[in-house]
């Protein structure tokens, strides 16, 4: 215990999860640990949700976290019907159904703004913090776990601090972290990141001693899955992207060790990370949001000297893998708060190479991120438009079609707009990849049909465009454009009968 | 001359613009200073367009510029049929028509994106760049003229370089500039502006010599126009939006002298800034695009100390008041190249507010600022992605309705999406102010149409609303949802009849 808690002064506050939770009132806004999924609180949201069944109250609380966070905190929270108001971004099945039948209010944020806009005021006063742990220094210093995310802007903008010191984590994460928070306009310097590699902050969370209020124990481990097989449209994707880059680098826009890279989660992701380890790219490095198995992978191989994120979200697999070799992992992986992991700032300096999974992408390159059919949030747009727009290439991949084919994944128009035709430069598919830099909507638009389109719905596309095409610079007959998803949602496919 | 030109060894390369227009070749991608509209060559353009005509040989070129351009040059170009390719920014009438009838192949760039795209070899080889400047040094540097634009860069990296010596404009500019090209990742620096008033590089382009094919006199002035007399819709959405920055100050979430400044161009904006002059703010600062000749005012009246912009867009009249106090507005005033004052990394740290200027908006707070009826273009994205991403607070202006009222400014959905819900922050038009921070879409729908919206139409966006916010997060009825937009197309209304 005092090994984990080594202020002394502190022992005292050590309480159970119950009666941490019974400081959350009705109509407090609960600012949390946590970044898909790693790092985030687990006792007291599961006491709290405990609590509110058996005490009947309709207690509701607004949650923020710094991304996707594990069930025991979404979704307890959400079955106990005790989220109000949810921001940046979450995953978790009974949240988002209670965001879809308009239960919850979610507030659909990019990644990086969070830590912001809490500092700036514009999302009101945290009432409390609660913060996942690996231990507190004799200080009274916070060692964060798994992630960072928005961690240290809440503990310095929440009035109270709940900590959770989970012992199920290895105490050698301590140096893991690098912690730096911009100052507020106008008094913000430079955040001096130069290479993936570099540490500007501290290994600590700082925090006034009398605004903790309550320290809990913990053992959960964070709830990582592990990822499914890689399928053969994953790895066509994966193949199609790894061929660009090396292309890139073959006509000299690229350096032969490429640029960081960034990748979102999923099984693409996945593939692509893998098929890294079997090219014959090294000496990468990686400026990301999430840490996940495959970057060990990498590690492994020798291809990346360094991997920068926001949390290391390692299936249970992958954590044993971690834990066995900590001192070597150390070495090359750095967690940094989302605002900086995020930062435009940075991600523009480093010329960072994003790689993101898109839901829909249209003719002209707009690209939905985010809510099926226009109408059905799936999880958020999270860092993807932070990378998106700032990348030294920015690139979208998504299988041609969905649902067994009767969804097409290129549209005419996008049903919700996430990342713009300004911001969308590559798009690939298992087909092929369309490259629209420097192309007019007429020529992208016949990049992504010749490129990107399965068989099933190309000339379908193609006779959209055409009849739009003619002498116009973007062109919709505006009775139609949304007429494929509406043809879905009547009849359960996009082909014509 | 020899004031003008101080490099002797110059001097024999001066030579007519039609001489200068020769090397032009068909196919050429041919890069000019200029930024809105300002600064922009125009002797060997007006050459070239007056060529093509007499000698009808098609000739066609690729044309990228800062940001909008003169008449002499988009326009006599656009008329001579001699653009192919236009990026990254236009507002010359027979330009758009050529753009909107598929003549010309636009490419609606961010402007911060354009000089980096060069650099890395994504838009190919730039054969000619050619650049207005009001002198050339000793050394050979060149001195440019009333913007900065993407010059910088293109003279960099061009394989030749034209410039027009332009006697009309004052020599007093020289030191004005502030000259400062970001390296290529993975070697880029922080660009180390702390505050608007910052100056980081030179008051001078280096060029090599033997790419310096031409040099051309010029004696003509920029063509910018004097904003008509503020109406009273414009009058009301500044007051609304002066009234909202009050409020801002007052709840301690903005310092009393505000953040620094953007303000794009046009009536609204103009309004914007003279209502600052009458303002009770003081100890302003201005980071932006566009120096225009409101930004005077401001100076004159001791509101602003300081303003950061990529071009001196002053009227005739602008121009004259200018040249008569020209050394005080020398020491408030500097120009940037456009990667530096629209740069995402500036603009967050130093909290610029932003303020722009929106074609139409939809109940969730998606901003459309380039196509009409998503399908012709108007000018471009400009800056507005750059700003507004990166704001402090993002504000979009727009008044409630268009065309006499047969338009709704607010719709169901947008037509065109260049500003995504997670982007846009503040609504004004002259009906009121929707702060959307922190909302959740359905609640951004009510604000919206509660404060921003026409009573011609609020009823309509009611009830189209009212249909669909039952039981969900987002919703829309698709085959609904752009139908304000086809009816207008069809009936030259909105309005229900």
């Amino acid at each position: 215990m005092t090994e984990r808690i080594q202020k002394k002064e502190y022992l005292n506050k050590i309480m159970t999860a119950m009666e941490a939770a019974s400081l959350i009132k009705d109509g407090m806004t609960i600012a949390t640990s946590g970044f898909t999924p790693a790092g985030y609180p687990k006792e007291v949201p599961k006491a709290l949700a405990e609590r509110i069944k058996r005490e009947g109250t309709g207690l509701k609380i607004n949650l923020f976290t710094g991304a996707s966070v594990g069930d025991e905190l979404d979704g307890e929270l959400a079955r106990a019907g005790a989220i109000k108001r949810r921001l940046p971004y979450q995953t978790q099945k009974d949240c988002r159904d209670k965001i879809n039948c308009g239960e919850i209010d979610y507030i659909d944020m990019h990644l990086s703004h969070v830590s912001d806009f809490v500092r700036y005021g514009f999302l009101g006063k945290v009432d409390i913090a609660i913060i996942e742990a690996i231990a507190i220094t004799e200080e009274g210093y916070i060692i964060p776990s798994t992630s960072l995310g928005n961690t240290p802007a809440f503990v310095e903008n929440a009035e109270a601090v709940i900590i959770e010191v989970n012992t199920r984590h290895p105490k050698e994460l301590q140096g893991m972290h690098d912690i730096y928070q911009p100052l507020k306009p106008p008094n913000r310097k430079p955040i001096p990141i130069i290479s993936p590699k570099d540490r500007i902050g501290d290994t600590f969370i700082k925090v006034k001693p009398d605004k903790v209020k309550a320290i809990v124990l913990s053992d959960i481990p964070d709830s990582v899955k592990s990822f499914p097989s890689i399928d053969e449209t994953s790895q066509q994707m994966a193949d199609n992207l790894i061929g660009f880059l090396e292309n890139e680098v073959k006509k000299g826009r690229l350096p032969e060790n490429l640029l960081p890279l960034q990748s979102g989660v999923g099984s693409v992701a996945n593939a692509v990370l893998g098929g890294l380890v079997k090219s014959k790219f090294c000496n990468l490095s990686i400026y990301s949001e999430v840490i996940q198995d495959s970057v060990l992978d990498l590690i492994d191989s020798g291809k990346v000297n360094i991997a920068s994120g926001s949390s290391l979200t390692l299936s249970p697999k992958g954590m044993e893998r971690f834990c066995n070799n900590i001192k070597e992992y150390k070495s090359k992986i750095i967690l940094r708060p989302q605002e900086i992991s995020n930062s435009p700032e940075v991600i523009r300096r480093l010329g960072v190479i994003s790689m993101n999974t898109a839901i829909e992408v249209d003719i002209y390159g707009n690209v939905n991120s985010t809510n099926i059919m226009g109408t059905k949030m799936m999880n958020g747009i999270g860092g993807s438009g932070d990378f998106t727009r700032n990348a030294f290439i920015s690139i979208f991949t998504t299988p041609s079609t969905a649902k067994a084919g009767s969804i097409s994944s290129i549209v005419p128009l996008v049903s919700h707009c996430d990342h713009t035709e300004h911001d969308v430069q590559i798009i690939i598919t298992e087909q092929g990849v369309a490259d629209l830099r420097g192309l007019s909507p007429k020529e992208k638009a016949k990049a992504i049909i010749d490129n990107c389109v399965h068989s099933s719905y190309k000339d379908m596309l193609r006779e959209y465009f055409n009849k739009q095409m003619n002498k116009c610079h973007i062109s919709h007959r505006l009775d139609e454009a949304l007429s494929w998803h509406y043809k879905f949602l009547q009849t359960g496919t996009m082909k014509n009968s």
